[in-house]
């Protein structure tokens, strides 16, 4: 996103500032463009985010989502447009009409996923749309995980993202979507078993769960009566099943502090999740609790993380959620050698003139180096382009917004692809 | 508890005020005690609340658990004793100061469970201390049931408490307990699955899951340092399993509104938490889901339920935890025929001149009719008898207390054996 503002033929007609907490991290990502104002800021501090937002013409927050809201009724007093790469809240929807009222675009969900999904799939139902197809079937996947360019990792997955948000993922309540018109629900504990496969020409086989959150996006989408709707998160085929014991262990909640944090290990944090017994093993226990045969390569993965060893887990105190955290980053950090990868893929099934048709895109980006990520690339760059089309007055619609509609949608996925961020699209008849 | 007040031969020297919402069922239940005065009342509202509480010396509130602090914060307004039949509350803690300061006694869970459990293992404790032994491990369970003189029943249950409490039993976070020193943590999903069996001797054989709060009672009891400390719920076998289903399925969740509520059947509702599958039955596929055998005797109890069935749910909206309770409403109501069942079992090990014993306690209690049932004898009289010890200022004791004093547990476990409420103990050497 800096390189993308700082280096854009556009880049001479506007000012960059750039703030973080962290001054010495953000001068060193800043130095290579000198045209880019980098300043260190405790932006949790309400005065400190007035000071910078009276100066700005647009705002972009990539702050922690929740601090958002904050940002957002700042850029209401103070009359600036707003750009993130979140997904909408409640509360940020409910500055739609001051925000618009005040001639304001609040243009959110402007990463990847959210973001970049929204915009390939508006583009693709645009053009079916005006060919007079009917869309029957609306799935759509996206993730972050480990190239296969990377060292040997039997998880084939790193963090390449906030590692809270991945352990935690899905753990906000039930999942919800719609099947052949049926509603269908599932619970946190399942999210995991319930899993679809599907490959992608040229980089294999892929696992998906499904997001919390895919009957929100019908009417945004406007597929209103749609039969199935489904959105989720991709994995590499395996990744779920063993995510899925740290589920059914307990291990993923957030919602109570343990006893004993700074004396525990590894192996004893596992343990405190299975029944006491006076001989066992906590391998054999663990095999047995959650029916893991004894040559499944389930094992394998959990003694690459070193979770049976008794290595200190290091902290004080914590969550089973903050302490799985703590035990992944040992193995989970990318190294220098890591190259990560994102992948976005949709399947749609639309009917046109009596025949039934499976249409599938995808888009596969690799990160450069452990520093310029693909997920940096694929976040960075849409919300970047995006804040241009705001600066420049090329985007007519006012409140609070998601890349929707083409005047948005449009040039971003333009410019992506000369960024060599493009969709792969294959249309099949079905029999 | 209200027949005890109004016959108890101290009687003559009180007046007993009764409040209930439902004026004319109050009224029928107080029609064969002349001297209780029964008055229909909303509660609910603070100078209704404020009008009655004035007037008496000691309040008993037997009101919805979360409404017992705005009663014990009008009682210490107006400076009144208060008892109830539930657990302390960080709110009600949080009273303990100022109600000592104010000489007043606010006697909390004082019923069955908790109540009875406290007051006879305080009793048992007391016992042991004073012969020198050392307390190694603790373990109790209680349980309202059908008694066995009901009709068939293959769960051997019915609601004979509040439905609602009995749908989202332990769904509040996750189980903690200590077992031979190592802290140990249940999450929901897996907690009718970690049971623990016990024999009853002349009940037969029963099943426990663990409660939420199995820690906070070590301090309370005086067994700091204790090993092995574990509080839980009784059913008869085969109830946890089967009960296992609905968790898994998400069914007992509360987090969220349904869809399509008002045209949603028993079976409607099943299939909304199974995958879609374009001729598969819902029953072959709750199997395959849950690993359900297929001559399994958990498919009767569902049958039994009528959860297979097109009837419709007869909501016309709700979470499934809310649907759930009103399918299992239409089955497990008592009926005039039903008798319930209460049951308590302790179990503690303890070491005395070099050798260790095992005492097992137990206490079964059956309801008389549909009517004056276990569950209202064995809630109601301590709760009683708690009221007529703080009314005759047989409490010395000030602030927010459970009965773990002598003064308090003695009297009652007393004349609760007068009323057939008493313990079988047997002790065994261990070899």
């Amino acid at each position: 996103m800096i390189e993308y503002l700082a280096t854009h033929e556009d880049a001479s007609g506007w000012t960059v500032t750039v703030l973080d907490q962290d001054e010495k991290a953000l001068k060193e990502k800043c130095a290579p463009f000198t045209t880019i104002h980098a300043q260190g800021a405790d932006l949790s501090d309400p005065d400190t985010r007035a000071f910078w937002i009276q100066k700005a013409d647009v705002v972009v927050s990539m702050l922690p989502a929740f601090m958002h809201i904050e940002v957002a009724k700042a850029c209401l007093e103070y009359e600036k447009h707003l750009v993130t790469a979140s997904y909408v809240s409640p509360e940020m929807a409910a500055l739609h009409e001051e925000a618009k009222a005040k001639n304001l675009v609040f243009l959110n969900e402007c990463g990847v996923d959210p973001g970049i999904d929204h915009m390939s799939t508006m583009e693709i139902l645009e053009k079916l749309r005006a060919k007079g197809a009917e869309i029957t079937s609306y799935e759509s996947f996206c993730g972050g995980i480990l190239a296969p360019e990377s060292p040997s990792n039997p998880w084939q997955y790193k963090f390449t993202w906030n590692p809270r948000n991945v352990v935690l993922a899905g753990a906000g309540g039930a999942v919800k979507f719609i099947q052949e018109g049926l509603y269908k629900f599932i619970p946190y504990h399942k999210l995991f078993r319930r899993t679809e496969f599907m490959t992608i020409p040229g980089y294999g086989r892929f696992e998906g769960y499904a997001n919390r959150d895919s009957l929100k996006y019908i009417s945004a989408y406007g597929l209103d009566g749609i039969p199935t709707m489904y959105r989720g998160t991709l994995r590499r085929p395996g990744f779920c099943r063993a995510w899925d014991v740290f589920v059914q262990l307990g291990a993923t909640d957030d919602g109570y502090q343990m006893e004993g944090v700074s004396t525990m290990t590894h192996r004893s944090f596992l343990n405190s999740f299975l029944a006491y017994h006076a001989s066992d093993s906590v391998e054999l226990k663990l095999m047995h609790y959650l029916q893991i045969p004894q040559d499944s390569e389930l094992m394998e993965l959990f003694e690459w993380l070193g979770l049976f060893t008794d290595e200190p887990v290091g902290l004080q105190k914590g969550s089973p959620a903050q302490i799985l955290q703590a035990i992944l980053e040992k193995k989970w950090t990318m190294t220098e050698e890591d190259r990560d990868m994102l992948v976005m893929w949709h399947r749609i099934f639309y009917r046109q003139d009596g025949q039934t048709y499976r249409l599938e895109s995808s888009m596969v980006c690799k990160g450069k180096t452990v520093q310029n990520t693909a997920m940096a690339f694929t976040v960075g760059l849409p919300v970047a382009m995006a804040t241009r089309l705001v600066a420049k007055g090329l985007v007519q619609d006012r409140g609070v917004l998601m890349p929707l509609k083409k005047e948005v949608y449009g040039p971003i996925l333009k410019e992506l692809a000369d960024w060599g961020i493009r969709f792969d699209e294959r249309v099949n008849q079905e029999s």
